[in-house]
């Protein structure tokens, strides 16, 4: 199933450059290893933000939640989701 | 260029039915063109609106706005148009 | 799955008396009809409002987007849709 | 009588990670003897955010307030309550 | 059980002088019976505005639906219900 | 005059158990003591929330002002206000 | 007292270029009584929009109140106010 | 004097084909006689709506708003204005 | 030229109450000298609100601009401005 | 293309004079060099804010966010971008 992630990053400025550092190659190495087996279809940054524009393909709600709470940066990500269903003027071959 | 686009619909209710399947149709069919080019890249339902979450693919604004600008639907949509750059996390091969 | 809907409705005032309650009839057996199959779990009206809050429990995105877009309401309805998962602290013989 | 409720964790920084473990203990405790009794009868974790949307059954707002002022992430959570009321359209079984 | 309920009025254009004064005199008779037997205990005129703010004392989330959804001028005003509890340093002989 | 005033209270973290006892202390008793000379006719709390909604009752704005800046809490206040007329409903022996 | 006032007009398209210009002309002429006997203190032109802001010197809420609702326009406009105290750097001449 | 000013257009449904052709000629061509004066330095359309991003250069807030109020669609816009002050990073041979 | 402008002060919690006091003086000093030199036209406290609103009236925005910029206060201020037009309906021995 | 670039700035408090100093130096020149090579194409301070109102003028998506990320600001600006198209009234010599 399809959800539209978008997920805004705030860093505390209490972060030390070591400890994000080290937080953004675990958030990179996390969110690549979705991408290759196919959950996470789509990654985009919003131009001018600190932010990104998603599109997850997962089994369930459970299952996005999981792996939405488990990013390095989920606690300092506002995350909203929205579900997409099947469009009928969608060209089928998708 | 990718760019998020948000299509909401409302349909004035002074529309006869024979005008909506009309335009609904000429929609169906422009949208599908636009799919086949490559330039509609992603099109989805939105669950429980009349609404729409698209990506599409051109090669400036002007062409984009004249895409939107010519959907059939137009005068009876909102559209939220979001610029979307490439993420430093995204596999390299898509 | 579990989705949190919220409904709310505004009639054009053109539509007449006897339109409405035709409506608001298949409004009312559509509604039983979900809620006996067991997808349209919880059904409440929020005080003071024409509105209402309900839980539904379908197989997909796709499936509840069918199931409402096919309400006899829905061309006069808001909905907004909010996935749920499962809460770690629930007891689990829910 | 029936209450919807939004409640949506934000925890300070500054709280260290046993400090955090010890609270997250009190109110697991403290929400499972609520839906023993009856009172919490809905829990779900919102897709995507530190959040959750419960349906409450107590006999008063007086109660509900009382309930939700001593939960131990009190002092970190924004709470909405929308009152419910019967919906004509129900099923009379529930 | 105390609620703080606002309501806006907003009449249709289309509505008749005629059928607005009937509209009108049969919700004053309305909103004085409920004054009267002492569940509408509180009405203000918000000044500028075509709308009201109002306290209900009632038994229940139903009891209060019901009264609210049957006003005169429900079809046409836009309500918001905020339940009140009890408040620590209130003096008690209220 | 009448005024309604919806007051949401959040404290600093960095406030040591006693200053917010102390605080807590000297709010209540200010509230009760203009409880007692009538200008703070209503005092209910919000159900969920630290926020209360009140209804004062003074000479002038000014003085609605000075009472409000002198509470304890009112640095860590975020106060509205909504002027209050005569509603042509209301029964007048109000 | 003072109070500001922040008025936004707009007419209805069923109103007749004539029913227009009579309603503006009373409106002009309410107005100015109002200026000339020192309650309407103030009145500008939102830049680009058609609405205005204002200041109101009036002895209650009750009175305001009677003022704006008389006001030609009233079913036409959507009206805020804001209560205004002296400020302590004020000039006193004022 | 520098503005932003941003336009959105919406049209009534019940203006003909012919009023919108004569509508939007004279629009454009008061829109192009106050480029050529220079007052109107910039105009864009914003990508995906119908509506634009200006820049006017006028004397004064009462030039800018005879100009805005002028405008043949005005009666069909929603205007905002902000004012620019000089930028300390500006290069100045602007 | 006139604009109204609203300030919202938040002063932050690490500022001692001397540094505190000095800067409130040094506010009003400012205040009052704009005000006797006729720039600051009005100057009003919002009821219930660390805020004010005000009325300048000078010769540019970048007069403006400079004379908000310079307030001792504006590091802690939410500053929002609205430019006003003279009114068609305005008394003119304003 | 063209974008209309919306920045607010709010430094930390904790920044020291010095480093606030090095910041908005560096800021400066980095700004200056891009409007000299012609793609930050207009740059205005918001009346009353610390925030900007830009358009700048390149060749992609990917080019503004790695000109607007690269800001020495960038972490303590909110950003908002605005992707404009050729408008049919622009005259053309522009």
């Amino acid at each position: 199933m399809i959800y539209l992630v978008r997920m805004v990053v705030s860093l505390p400025p209490s972060l030390s450059p070591e400890a994000t550092q080290h937080l953004l190659a675990r958030e990179k190495e996390y969110s690549q290893r979705l991408q290759r087996d196919g959950r996470w279809r789509e990654l985009w940054r919003i131009v001018g933000e600190y932010a990104n524009v998603s599109i997850f393909d997962v089994a369930s709600h459970d299952e996005l939640h999981e792996l939405l709470s488990g990013l390095p940066l989920f606690p300092y990500m506002q995350i909203s989701v929205t579900p997409l269903a099947a469009h009928p003027s969608r060209i089928v071959d998708e």
